[in-house]
């Protein structure tokens, strides 16, 4: 009730009962707490009793003591691959790439974009993401995939010096990528990235091409960076520089620029991505299993440096879970580092949230629970053995948890899953669409 | 029928329209397959259509195309720390023993390590765990509440040179063990081995005791061996020896003696566990988050080493998943040795199945899916998104696969698990107990 007016204040959803992870500045956890969304955003958030009582909300949801926090963000991934999942494993990088990856997606068209990102939608929902950043060929296909499936997405299509089996040669991919800017615009969940693929993949006149439009619409510009000994290897030859001074030489390292990977990195190196403000990305899980190295991510983040985590594509990985890939960066940096003290289950939780909002340039909108921001949340069960006792919640989503035991996922608003039924996605089609798909690329 | 006698031969479950993973030794898979139990035992395996005609099975199991494979074989834990999971993380090993793990553990009792363990074997078994191999203080409950969820367990008692909660001073723990193994003896399901903690909690006078009551009763002999640097260091100083080297001049390494851990190993040491036929249980996920160091796993296989796979207790972990275990096996061991290719999905699915039954002493027993052996299976759902589609099945078991996604789990002929409800433990009131217990810890 309007205190003045008398009138009551209509919400749609209030979510009671449940443990509140806000990842807001103060790091605020009510237990038990409330968050109640009106439209497409959080309207308040805080310990259950207290919550204004003019609210009238149209629909309650009772969480048994359930977990809400904020949807994770899967801030670098190659969705369509879905449809190479488990196709070549345990190769050689060469092998893996010119033998089984490269010939596949010669098949690729954008008939298997859509069908393999709608699937990798249906994934990524069920696992507790409500936002992604993709990169992969035929993106308008991912951007209506996601769309249709209400997913928040930042997409681009991948550029390269040679041509594309979308768009022909590299000119109209530069066209391509206009167009795609220009449809999504103002669209509430699509937003478009311009997305050269490498440095070792584009010359210098390409890069420049894509900073242009980059600049001219004000959106970011994703690339991969040093990801491999190798990458830095053939760059070194070609410019005498590594990848990274490769584009500071160029003046392409800025806030503009958001860098996956980057695993092979000098001291030099990080103090310069710091500097010039670049974001990163890192994909723990898809680095360890093609033998790429580890990225130094704890360095990254003492010098200051957003950093966001994705789990790459389906043949590099293979699931879009960002649950396990939590669980793997907590680990990894701390063996790596022989130090158990980095990498804390809140500083991951950190990064998978509200550290990938940051890096995609979407803060301002999600990655915390806070009234005003956009109502991007997921709901998991604490009520399993496997999360039984529960003494701290940050480790037990960190270091016990996983992708089955989110129950409930809320994008921009509006209820996409619920006790593992996906609303928006007919999975039982989009299952066998995909394995007629696979049939086909084995035969 | 029987050819000859014309009588039809009864057999329990026949398990059929499967994909069926045997890890027998020409690494058969038959899709679709048939698995036959009659009592404890798998009565015949194979290809469907062709399983013997005299079968009349009293009931049958449509697997709709799911995988049948052998059981997980959870090498090594402390099954009743269940009770401390998320207690303390992320914190130097000195602090989180001396500060939060040993006052935890004060306050144990023989009802904690019980109900803790009857927890334990919830989660094991929803993850398609059914052999696992404890050791903890009052390691008589931890039998007891085995046998009673129908799990298969090799159990010991913790002993060291101090006093314990349960027994008193170490000559007691001799004869607690003693006496466990004997009270076990022609179980079924549990078996006893005697489990000396480490060397630098064990005099040489206890360990010889020890070998002595193993080799009377013909069971294994457990030990932590060589897990951190710290380990190491501390037996130096007080032997001027290496943990490895000081049981080797003890005349302690033997095919008797299962190692667990082994992080801290030279290429000489290696040699010589090798030579003696020591087994080892790998603990990689724990081994990762207390920062202990990346076992030589890929080196010991090299040797033939018998190796298994263990997640470890709850308070280092901080779960009983061997799914994800597997996972950060495969994909840690290569990026440790930047290598794509070592670790391979069939090889960690073989350490997670034979490997760790062959570590146990019960490779005659269990371990792969043939004819005579008992019937430890489990099966998975593969109709799901992130399993979908399927091109290889050892690839998806380690890399795409959760815990969540076994929906059978059948052990000594048994049902103990179906789609996700346990048949021998009351789950609810064993939360329910377990959460009384920490609120206590907490207090």
């Amino acid at each position: 009730m309007n205190q003045r007016t008398g009138i009551r204040t209509p919400v749609d959803l209030l979510i009671h009962n449940a443990k509140v992870l806000t990842l807001n500045d103060s790091d605020d956890i009510f237990d038990p707490g409330v968050v109640a969304i009106r439209n497409d955003e959080i309207a308040w958030v805080g310990p259950e009793g207290s919550w204004p009582n003019q609210f009238e909300p149209r629909e309650r949801l009772n969480m048994a003591g359930g977990l809400i926090m904020p949807g994770l963000i899967n801030g670098h991934t190659h969705a369509a691959m879905t449809c190479f999942r488990g196709l070549a494993d345990d190769l050689p990088l060469s092998v893996w790439l010119n033998e089984h990856i490269f010939p596949a997606e010669k098949k690729i068209d954008g008939e298997l974009v859509y069908k393999g990102t709608q699937l990798a939608c249906a994934e990524m929902i069920l696992g507790g993401i409500t936002t992604f950043c993709d990169m992969y060929l035929f993106e308008d296909q991912v951007a209506r995939a996601a769309d249709e499936a209400r997913m928040r997405a930042l997409v681009g299509e991948v550029l390269y010096d040679f041509p594309s089996p979308n768009y022909g040669p590299p000119e109209q991919g530069l066209a391509f990528t206009r167009d795609l800017i220009q449809t999504w615009q103002g669209n509430p969940l699509i937003s478009v990235a311009v997305e050269p693929h490498a440095v070792y993949t584009c010359s210098p006149d390409l890069l420049y091409q894509c900073r242009d439009i980059a600049e001219d619409f004000r959106v970011p510009m994703i690339i991969h960076l040093s990801e491999s000994q190798d990458e830095v290897r053939q760059v070194k030859e070609r410019y005498g520089l590594s990848p990274v001074f490769h584009l500071e030489q160029l003046g392409l390292l800025s806030p503009q620029l958001i860098a996956d990977h980057c695993v092979v990195l000098t001291e030099a190196e990080m103090d310069v991505l710091a500097e010039r403000g670049v974001r990163v990305v890192h994909n723990n899980e898809s680095n360890m299993k093609l033998a790429n190295g580890v990225a130094p991510v704890a360095k990254l983040l003492e010098r200051g440096v957003a950093v966001g985590l994705g789990t790459d594509g389906c043949a590099s990985n293979n699931n879009l879970d960002m649950l396990a890939e939590m669980d793997s960066v907590a680990k990894l940096h701390k063996v790596y580092r022989m130090d158990p003290t980095i990498m804390k289950a809140k500083t991951v939780v950190q990064l998978a949230t509200r550290g990938g909002a940051r890096v995609l340039g979407l803060e301002e909108l999600v990655g915390s629970l806070e009234p005003g921001k956009k109502a991007d949340l997921i709901g998991l069960d604490l009520d399993r053995p496997h999360l039984t006792p529960l003494y701290n919640i940050y480790s037990h989503v960190v270091y016990a948890a996983s992708a089955a035991d989110v129950t409930l996922n809320i994008i921009n608003g509006r209820i996409v899953m619920r006790d593992g039924e996906l609303l928006t996605l007919d999975v039982e089609k989009v299952m066998a669409e995909v394995r007629a798909i696979a049939k086909k690329i084995k035969s």
